[in-house]
């Protein structure tokens, strides 16, 4: 029997959340600690490779943290760095071929100040919680039928080549506010001049955590709603983008189970669907299932 | 010093998810089980009371299950009805002497067929999830000033009475709607007519557990936000609210943190403050944190 929409839905969101299925490899990880503080998850295979590293990392009760000395938020980025390019220069961890030179912030939480620096494409090696921006654009026309702007990736992409996006997304650098990096994105990707993205709201955030072969992913996206003009068009940027579409927006439902999503970016347009009422708790059974797996912390 | 706005909403939030907390009663509570389901937690205290009805509550392996040949949904919840009138009648707990006649549906998901019918009053013995509504209602001025209706509870109410509220709010008793539920709340207790309340938008749930004296309380409330014309005010109608407040968008935040509000109230109203933009990721520093306390299933 065919799977319903629903179903189809609640399979990616179990997906997305399969870090905390029973199986998972987080009943054998090793917690990453900085500073006394917990920050992310290491698999039992990448400890040992950090072990070569006696000066940087060290193995205790199980978890990983900094060598002692590590005492600063400086030199902790800079030790970690030096021994991830040496990991990158001898190609251990796959990941690290996807090597951006962009720096992400390592904290508990958001709130927190930074305890270190840490290369985008290593996080998913320790595990540490990255932060983006993620922007449904949409429009209302006279009879109040909503539609969406989507984006496809372009097929050079490193992540997700040729997928379903949202109209603009992006990652948060250290030391970027969140707005900041809406107004960048939303600029570099889709031409969308400043004073339309400023007009962005807040809405919320989504959180979730998978993982796969290159490491665990937990993550979180700020959510923002952009109401355009009728008659606004994005045009392709960067060259991240290949295309733009819109479409009404339950042709844009029906796509969100198809595959052609990059799966949080589908994410993303469930929060839009159930806080624009597109979907109603009382014929959408797994309502309750879908907002829990769009908010699951680590 | 002075707690800010934004630690006593957090300890707000932490407080109604205090079951999640250390040291809380989960780690020695038993799994409530129905036809194999886990729908609820019992603790030790509980399971030794239940004990007295050994043909209703075997207890086995870390769990609390109901009897073998209770094999369907009216055997089951006639066997429990009339053990908890006995423990009722001997007043073995506090809870029950706030019966109400008011039947909930017992389910692992909200979207499973009901495994039996509990009275209201004894849903936090069993640690059973509970459901409800919730309106956010509010007007927006000509420059698009928000402005929220805030029910002051009756005196006489058995549950928090006096305290703050949403503009109308109700549990969802066992083979009603949630539109239904809702409309019904929005006539008894603000005098919205139908018409109106039927305009009410669902914008999604809130998610919680929270434990005190009288039991543990898994709680999710289907949230509806009512956008009302600005020269509608809400009539006191059946006596559980006292009086209907009009207040600004900020007068009601600060309201929120200030031990007036029902706690739950207080949530759907934070749930609000994000999705409509008043709280911003960027000057909220818990804002992330305050997302995940609103979203913690069981």
């Amino acid at each position: 029997m065919m799977a319903s929409w629903s179903e189809k839905m609640l399979q990616l969101l179990l997906r997305m959340n399969n870090f905390h299925l029973p199986g998972s490899s987080l009943e054998t990880c090793l917690r990453f600690e900085v500073a006394g503080e917990h920050v992310g998850w290491v698999t039992p295979g990448v400890a040992c490779i950090l072990a070569r590293f006696p000066n940087v990392f060290c193995a205790r009760g199980g978890a990983v943290a900094l060598a002692a000395d590590l005492d600063s938020c400086e030199k902790r980025s800079e030790a970690v760095g030096a021994a991830l390019q040496e990991l990158r220069e001898h190609g251990c961890l796959t990941c690290l071929r996807g090597w951006r030179s962009e720096k992400y912030a390592v904290m508990a939480r958001y709130c927190d100040s930074p305890l270190m620096h840490m290369e985008r494409a290593a996080t998913s090696v320790f595990g540490v919680k990255r932060y983006g921006v993620h922007i449904n654009g949409y429009s209302r026309d006279g009879d109040g039928n909503l539609s969406m702007w989507i984006a496809r990736r372009s097929n050079t992409k490193q992540t997700y080549p040729g997928k379903l996006d949202n109209l603009a997304a992006g990652g948060l650098a250290a030391g970027c506010s969140i707005k900041h990096t809406l107004v960048k994105e939303c600029q570099e990707e889709a031409c969308i001049p400043e004073s339309l993205a400023e007009k962005a709201r807040p809405v919320g955030t989504i959180s979730y955590t998978y993982e796969d072969e290159e490491g665990v992913f937990p993550e979180c996206q700020f959510v923002f709603d952009l109401e355009l003009p009728t008659n606004f068009r994005p045009q392709i940027g960067d060259g991240e983008v290949q295309a733009f579409y819109f479409y009404p927006i339950n042709k844009v439902k029906e796509l969100l189970v198809c595959e052609e999503f990059k799966p949080n970016c589908a994410m993303v347009v469930l929060d839009f669907l159930i806080r624009h009422s597109v979907i109603e708790p009382d014929s959408e059974p797994y309502y309750q299932e879908f907002v829990a797996g769009l908010h699951r912390p680590l």
